[in-house]
């Protein structure tokens, strides 16, 4: 299988998946040693699940199948640059390397917000679209006093 | 209740979840109508899944109880500032606001990746620790030419 031959079962996903009303036009699989450990096609409207993108789904599929929340020595291959969320998920699942198809100024021509939340998390917050505000930082911080002295934990 | 009182909820979901060897120190509460509607704590490591962020759990609960993909008229609460992953999900999930205890920097300060991952999302791809390549645009176009195409499509 060369990178196309993969990157092809990507969209394939994508394809099938809006074919069948599941989602929008996305797919993505992970790769092990060849082999297809992972599989995903957006699934948002049809799950009612705003976090059921392709990439979320692939990664949260092949690590159901490696048994491990790592995705070490893994190769992404998704039919669209990861929006922000995906990106995150992709970092937090560390695998080898991504190969994306379409990217995020395509994904921004036919509706999708991927570019909007690009630029979003570069603004200092009182100028997002979406109010945050921060309190009882005294309170939250906690579990982290506590973790930190916490013997039995798995870091991750 | 306050808003006080909320954080205090979603710090307490973030202790009952470290203390039940979830996962990390984190939790998450979605507030609508001033009822609590979604729940969410770390559970990357006791689920092998390292998209299962409080943020993106409580959001997921929130919307299967809502039975939709969006969170109009919702606060979020939760217990440390959101990574890139669950600052876009939240996004997507479009609540009205978003209140944060504790910040990137403090988790940054006892081992989690939050402020290292938002550095990244600057840099361009050939800079990243994580080596992205796009391939194949021309076969990944072809589900967004579908989409576009598409007449019984569900938009998000």
């Amino acid at each position: 299988m060369t990178h196309e031959n993969y990157m092809n079962e990507a969209v394939k996903a994508a394809l099938q998946g809006m074919e069948n009303n599941e989602g929008g036009p996305f797919g993505c699989i992970v790769v092990k040693d060849g082999e297809i450990i992972g599989r995903g096609n957006n699934r948002v409207t049809s799950t009612n699940d705003p976090t059921a993108h392709a990439e979320v789904i692939a990664i949260r599929d092949a690590c159901k199948n490696l048994n491990s929340f790592q995705l070490d020595g893994c190769v992404i291959y998704t039919s669209c640059e990861p929006c922000p969320m995906c990106l995150g998920a992709i970092y937090w699942a560390r695998p080898d390397k991504v190969f994306y198809g379409s990217n995020q100024q395509d994904a921004a021509n036919i509706g999708f917000d991927d570019a909007f939340i690009y630029k979003e998390i570069l603004l200092p917050y009182e100028k997002r679209s979406i109010l945050f505000e921060q309190i009882g930082r005294k309170i939250a911080l906690e579990p982290f006093l506590k973790w930190t002295a916490k013997e039995n934990k798995i870091t991750y």
